[in-house]
This record gives C-alpha cells, structure tokens and sequence, in this order.
C-alpha cells in the first residue's frame, strides 16, 4: 500500500475513525507539541499573554500527514514556518477549539511520551477557562506550570524570576 | 488516564492489538527509521557488508514506548546509545525479524510519511532474500537504492561513487 498524497491518506483511513485516531495520537506522541507561550502585551492585565497552543510539524513534502491532522481535528491551520527550513506547521491555538478538540481528543486516545506535558497542559487550560489568570496569584501559577513543561523554560526569551518580577503589587 | 510505566501501557493496550498497532504505526512515522547501512568488511563477497535495520530513538525517560515496540515486534533490542546524550534506542537488525515481523507490519499499519523509504527498504530486503547482492549488478541496484534513501546518502562514510568505485571488475 502506497499513500502518496492527502486524498489517498483520506481514503485509505475513511471509514475507520478510531483506527486513524490510534495513528494520529502514536505520530503526535513522536512530532506533536503542547506549549504554553507567555509573551509581553501591554493591554494585558498584568502586561503578559498567555497563549496555550497545540502543534505538529513536518516537512513540507508530506503536507497529508498535517491535513490528516486537520481533518482529524477538525479545525486548525496550516502554514509554512518562517525561517529557511521547509517546514510546515499545523497548530491550533483558539482555546475554544483547544477545550472542544484537543483535549477530548487526546483523554480517550493515549499518549505515552507526552502524557505527563499533556496533563499538565489541560491543567492550564482549565485554570484559563475558570479565568484564574485574571487573579496574581492564579497567574503565578499558571506561569509556574507552563515553565514546568517542555524542559523547564528552556529556549523562552525570560526566565520565570523576570517575568514574575515585572507583575504589580 | 495517566500512563506512567510499561506496565501501565502495556495494560492500557491489553485486548486492543489493532489499537496499539495503529499508535505504533503513527509513533513509528514519526520517530522510526528504516535504514541500510553499507560498510566495509573484507570477508564478505565485494568488500562490503549490506546491513539493513529498522529503529526507533527515543529519551530514556521514556523507555516505556521502546518496550511498547518490542512487544508490538515481538522481537528487537533496547540499548543506549553510545554518546552523551540519555538516549536509548529499540532496533531489529536480524533480516529475519525484519522479513518476518517488520513489513508484514507495514503492509498492514499504514506509514505515510515513511511510505516511500519503506517501499524502498522492501525491494531492498526482497533482493537480499533473491541474493541478488551475490552479483555485482545486484550489488550495485541494492547499493544505488540504499543511497536514495534518507536524504540521499547524506550523512554516510563513503559516496555512492566511492564504494561502487572499489568493487573488482
């Protein structure tokens, strides 16, 4: 069997939902992503946003795999990644559909390796939905859990001291 | 659902084989490779050995998804590798494995990333099984196709050029 592009990847899962979601958690596992960004905004309560995303990368050779992924979810966008590396990325950032897709999604088909990053991303997902990031001491936390995930802050711009250290009285 | 360990996993996919093989199939397309590997041995025939193998890296944290693909094979080995880096990798280098256990398994799981380097690795393990490396033109089409893999050779000792330049006439 050969899937050589989105419609044959289309077909060859129609029909067989759970199947395709089985394969679609196993290749989120390998090359998916659940972060947490916190940037600068001054209209923001306390000058920072916070912007939970779910993400899958590929070359851009194999679009149909993020076109599954679009489908699969049934929302989410496709666009090449700035930069010189041909890589197109899928992501969904609408908290909304990250309630009403991702999460659902991924509480009845496993995750192995990302199991413990994706706990830890719903926990802040639902602390957002009940607004506790409008609160200082719901922000700490929230920003404590976010630095926690994806090797503890490495590669963000602050550390979680500065950030913390901008927030008002 | 929190799956923490081998024994978790192994148990959270206990009585849903067709499941798990689809997990295995995505986290496989994403993570997996199928390579062949061509080095120098000077015993063998044309001076050089034709080692096909399939593999899967992932970080010791995490050895639960390895032990996962050694039940799914119901074959291969876990070993770190060599390096700095916490990594341990889940291989199948033995042809037999890989004609018995690794393409009946991706004729029926799908690959769509890997679908290509996977019909390649097939026609190259179907020569093997013929012989075919036992002439110098069937060494040559093996070596040829092997090169045409995973970008191209990028990343091994010797070009194509190089090699096939030291076979006798």
């Amino acid at each position: 069997m050969r899937l050589n592009n989105s419609a044959d990847v289309m077909n060859y899962f129609r029909g067989k939902r759970h199947q395709r979601n089985y394969y679609v958690a196993g290749f989120v596992d390998g090359e998916g992503s659940f972060s947490v960004s916190i940037v600068k905004h001054p209209t923001q309560k306390f000058g920072w946003m916070i912007n939970p995303c779910f993400q899958v990368y590929q070359h851009e050779k194999h679009r149909e795999v993020l076109e599954l992924m679009k489908e699969t979810f049934g929302t989410g966008s496709i666009y090449r990644k700035s930069g010189t590396h041909p890589v197109l990325n899928f992501s969904i950032d609408s908290r909304r559909s990250i309630m009403e897709r991702v999460i659902p999604f991924f509480e009845r088909y496993p995750l192995l390796v990302k199991a413990e990053t994706f706990v830890i991303f719903k926990e802040i997902m639902n602390a957002m939905e009940k607004k506790e990031h409008w609160t200082k001491d719901g922000f700490i936390r929230i920003a404590t859990l976010a630095y926690s995930m994806n090797q503890q802050g490495k590669g963000r711009k602050y550390t979680l001291q500065e950030m913390l250290a901008t927030l008002p009285d």
